[in-house]
């Protein structure tokens, strides 16, 4: 019997009708439809798409270690992650030396700041892999806001709002147009990242591009309270061309 | 009667499968199908989707003027494409006048470094508009060549490659990940400027990803003779990581 194969799937920024032909194809034909999530939670990538899975498709779903007392860059933190990844690569393992299909979902595109990375690069080496890319977060968001992000000799940075203030600030100098990532608590230093860089009056706020809990806004209208982690920041850099 | 409706649609990298449910939705039911083209040629766009359009499908190609004799920010060209833009514009408006629901494709996706947003802009303030996201042609060749692009904290800047050596070697510096897009003759003065920022022995040659023509290969291995201009260098930032 041959081993299976491992797809990356890309689902897109949340409306199941961005998915692309291709990823329709994938999942609606794998022999197990796997996804990250967390527990008692559905999943955001799985949840995208709800309405294509066939009725009976075998779900795997893989739940994310109870680690959110422990910073990210804390050595317990980085070990539970190291150890999940490497229990969901023996589950996968097992599937595909079955000669299965399996169709591990991303929300987004896979290897943009995706999770489903870390499997794909363990299993790559090892058996026959394909990764089909998906329409971006950022994408969705700055498509729903009908607001053009970058253009010919733009620089456009893509910033986790992890970074300090400084770092924020300085980034933002040198590019014309940005995003912010990971906005959640970190929402109060990024704006004032923005202000110091000159360009908090044509920062958006996005959450949930796409989806019926679409919120666009101008960041200086929103209020200074904690943000949901898939919130972001667009700065468009498109001006006065053509 | 009412005025019609102008969708940008972002048709992906260049697999007629990486179209979203969406565009092939609003592509198949437009009544006038718009895409940008050099004279003498296809345009990108339109070969792409070249299966999926109905016969009998009304088609609007938008020829752009010649102008290559020109350097892009001179006064001749940037007038040239001003008035190209304007005359479209003109096109435009007249159909959607008529009640036509028009879909202009964007290869990629439509606001990001696509020229379907000069014209999405002028229009969008005076008619229904609608932006449908795309695949990027990066995304599709980072997956392609199942390549982990940016993860975690790291920064991902997209850089032109007209920019000068120096701009360009010190803009690498400031992030960890890097798309250099606009390779064409830049070629050599990209490869000194990876060579001078460090990144040169990880940084990966690819055109026309998700083709048929797909050609994806280390730059070190890639000759220094010109490249299409609608090649890109991919530089991963992602490396140790759980």
């Amino acid at each position: 019997m041959s081993a299976g194969k491992l797809y990356g799937v890309g689902v897109g920024p949340g409306d199941p009708d961005l998915l692309t032909l291709k990823a329709l194809k994938v999942i609606t034909s794998a022999d197990v439809v796997a996804y990250f999530a967390k527990m008692g939670s559905k999943g955001t990538s799985r949840g995208i798409v709800d309405g294509h899975l066939p009725p009976g498709t075998v779900e795997l779903p893989l739940y994310y270690p109870m680690t959110t007392e422990h910073h990210k860059d804390s050595p317990i933190y980085i070990k539970a992650l190291r150890d999940f990844y490497a229990e969901c690569e023996v589950r996968l393992r097992a599937l595909l030396d079955e000669g299965k299909t399996i169709a591990l979902l991303s929300e987004g595109d896979p290897l943009f700041y995706g999770a489903a990375m870390h499997l794909h690069v363990r299993i790559a080496p090892h058996y026959d892999t394909e990764v089909i890319p998906g329409v971006t977060g950022m994408a969705g968001c700055w498509s729903a806001a009908q607001q053009p992000i970058c253009q010919g000799d733009d620089i456009l940075s893509v910033l986790p709002g992890t970074l300090s203030e400084d770092a924020l600030t300085e980034a933002l100098g040198n590019c014309q147009a940005a995003v912010i990532m990971k906005i959640g608590r970190n929402l109060p230093k990024v704006r004032r990242a923005l202000a110091r860089a000159g360009c908090l009056d044509r920062a958006l706020y996005a959450e949930r591009g796409t989806t019926a809990h679409q919120k666009i806004i101008p960041l200086a209208d929103r209020p200074e309270d904690a943000a949901p982690y898939f919130s972001l920041i667009l700065v468009p850099g498109w001006e006065d061309k053509p």
